[in-house]
């Protein structure tokens, strides 16, 4: 363990230079959503893939019909191989006055409880994690002359817009992308002290539905108490898609859902996740699942229906007395265990039909969809991962499930044929996707030490 | 009679003058809700004011906090008075690509039905009504030398806006407002050959309604299953808001409706007034309201419960997966009979407070609301109209509760402690707050005219 305690004792030692390398990289607003910020977007894949042959990889910025997707590979003959995935674009950044600094000067800061952050757009997502993993590659190769295992890497610039071109340059490039496993840091730890593995991820169905009446808006005197009113239709949808129990109430929905392992069950009993500190940060207080289920099953091991958001008729100021023509809802579903996005698009299709009245008009679309991915429990990598982190952070890491869906996940598994480890230092306060995004020093510096043990765990 | 038929051939030889005087008024753009208009309104209310003192009237133009109110009394010493109540301002005219022509250069067009009209804001609603009756007054005075009662007239300027200053102005000069009955054009005709006059007004509450929960939007995939969605819980409360047959389940909602007389229900079930007539032009063919109710009833004696518009969440392109913070919805209700706004009120809070959660927050503001009116059916003033009526179109008039309403007659009533009777010449497709609006040109002939009658007949 000499080699291994050196390059731990590097990346300390190199902190600060890691840190001036993931500030050039947070300079650069690769915003993807907004065509105005493309040549940024490709800036960044260029300084990732300088990186990468400055690390001995044989690096390349791809194009795509959208953002450009940054490959690399070492090809040293090591015994094994790793396909780390990760994406350099960021999220857009509106709005930019609740943001104390700009968000593209990152910054160390030190908050009111003595911890550093570095702050930024990207800090932790996606930007600082992946630096995590590129700095504890540097360090190996800075001590030792190489690397571990053999290493791809895959940086996408199109995350943060739902990776539209990902899939296709999977299937044509899945030849050169394949490994044994997959590793993404782009998750969060337990609590500050506990590091996690996400070993389950939701999947996900959008919709928009739209219930319309009347051909235009009708005059609610003339018309009220007789015309059809979409808005009330569509309530009438969204109200009957839940019963008193929180249990979603469309037919076969929960059909192919599987109850977690026993252990796992366990695990989570023992972990004293309560609604107070769960729901309070946030100003609530009762858990509005399933009425027989924990709070963390709601969260990780249940299907879910929400209405993400909806509007018809009159929304400004003051009244209007209409009755609107139409109203809509945007409407999405996260999926467990072996739900198919198929059956649930075809279970909600029936759901809705059976509730919209004889002259009002339906448009229910849906997006492609995801299903539910799970690492399997007994798979060997994982418990490497997990001694590597429990050497790290003197805790062992909990398993969690994601409530939120990572669909390049399920690609992999589809496309590629290979389990994903979801291994990631980012925390709960870390406003991702907000003003005063920022990424704990020492989620940074840990995190790249945690990724240093796992790549020679894996080996 | 002779002196009667004289002033109607009178109206008919004077019609081009007529229309060169409500061209006149129309090209004011005396557009009420746009300040960037306040200057165009007070030269509407000038010109309004100059034309009553031409015909013999004292008339002012009088402040108020808003926009002005003209007043014009003639003092002859008849042996009685009524009081014409009408408007000067009009709607806003945007979309302004949907016109055919601009909106405030009023032209005589013919259909393809070749029915003559007059086009141009205002030309129905309500420039052209209140001529009617002023081109009535003016053919007495220029066959009789005067006028068959005493007239005050008040038109004010901010119709279309709420009212916001006439009740305080009512109020302060009740004395001279005073008269035995009140007369408003500014209702439509039963159809193109069959005149109205409208007896029933619903009154109306408007309220907002919003459901708050977490204290910000939620990731749906983080807290997706167990935070309560503010969009479920408006929902539930709309959905619960009406029964399957289409009735409102609010507690007491109906205690204070009455039914109407059993003539008017004998004169309604004979009108053959079906839903492929009412609702098939606007794309509907099911009635939506009481199961057990005739059609007219649901919109005319019936009260309502309508959702005039909602919305929460994300309601941009595409998805965006958040469980949304909070969620309103802007509702109002009609009212009949003895229904009184502040019980509705009561009743509307204490249902949904019945209906949200231990920890949503509620936020439900009224405004300040109406009560119905209904003109006595055993008023002689309506025996009279009725009869004019008759003898001019040579059909009855239907006498209509209208599901609209119409504030100031209820003030009418409370204040000045007069009934009022409704009658105007507009049709259904005069495109009235649309563009394009029109006034046909027989409706403002036989519309005078019919004042004429009317005039002579409450002497």
């Amino acid at each position: 363990m000499a080699a291994l305690d050196d390059v731990l004792d590097r990346v300390d030692g190199q902190l600060d230079q890691s840190l001036e390398r993931l500030f050039a990289f947070l300079r650069i607003p690769s915003i993807s959503t907004d065509p105005a910020y493309a040549a940024d977007c490709r800036r960044a894949a260029e300084l990732a893939a300088a990186t990468l042959n400055e690390l001995g990889f044989a690096a390349a910025v791809r194009d795509t019909s959208g953002h450009p997707v940054v490959v690399g590979r070492t090809d040293t003959g090591a015994s094994r191989r790793v396909l780390f995935y990760g994406h350099y674009d960021v999220q857009p950044v509106d709005p930019l006055d609740l943001w104390d600094t700009p968000p593209f000067e990152p910054a160390l800061k030190t908050d009111a409880a003595g911890h550093k952050r570095i702050v930024g757009r990207g800090s932790c997502d996606d930007k600082g994690q992946v630096l995590t993993f590129l700095e504890a590659l540097r360090a190996h190769r800075d001590v030792t002359g190489h690397l571990p295992v053999d290493v791809t890497i895959l940086l996408e610039g199109e995350e943060e817009c739902g990776s539209p071109s990902l899939p296709a340059f999977l299937t044509a490039n899945a030849g050169e992308l394949s490994a044994e496993i997959a590793l993404v840091c782009d998750t969060l730890m337990w609590d500050r002290d506990t590091p996690a593995i996400t070993t389950g991820l939701r999947g996900i169905v959008h919709c928009e539905l739209t219930i319309s009446g009347a051909d235009r808006d009708l005059h609610s005197g003339l018309f009220g108490g007789a015309a059809r009113n979409p808005t009330h239709v569509l309530a009438g949808i969204i109200a009957d898609m839940h019963d008193e129990d929180g249990r979603v109430t469309i037919p076969g929905f929960y059909d192919a859902v599987r109850e977690p392992p026993e252990a796992v069950r366990k695990q989570w009993a023992s972990l004293g996740f309560t609604a107070e500190a769960f729901l309070g940060p946030v100003g609530l207080s009762v858990p509005s699942g399933e009425a027989d289920r924990m709070l963390i099953e709601m969260i990780q091991s249940r299907p879910t229906a929400e209405v993400n958001g909806m509007y018809g008729g009159y929304t400004g100021q003051g009244s209007k007395t209409i009755i609107p023509a139409s109203a809509t809802a945007k409407i999405s579903f996260r999926l467990v265990a072996d739900q198919d996005p198929e059956a649930v698009k075809a279970g909600f299709s029936d759901f809705v039909a059976a509730r919209v009245p004889a002259d009002c008009k339906t448009r229910l679309t849906f997006g492609e969809g995801s299903r539910a991915v799970l690492v399997p429990p007994e798979s060997p990598d994982l418990a490497k991962a997990a001694t590597a982190l429990e050497q790290e952070w003197g805790k062992a890491p909990v398993e969690i499930g994601s409530g939120g869906s990572i669909p390049i996940v399920g690609q992999f598994k589809a496309i590629l044929g290979v389990d994903t480890l979801l291994i990631g230092f980012g925390l709960d306060d870390d406003r991702v996707h907000s003003p005063n995004e920022k990424y704990d020093l020492n989620c940074f510096r840990k995190g790249t030490r945690s990724w240093a043990r796992i790549l020679e765990a894996l080996a």
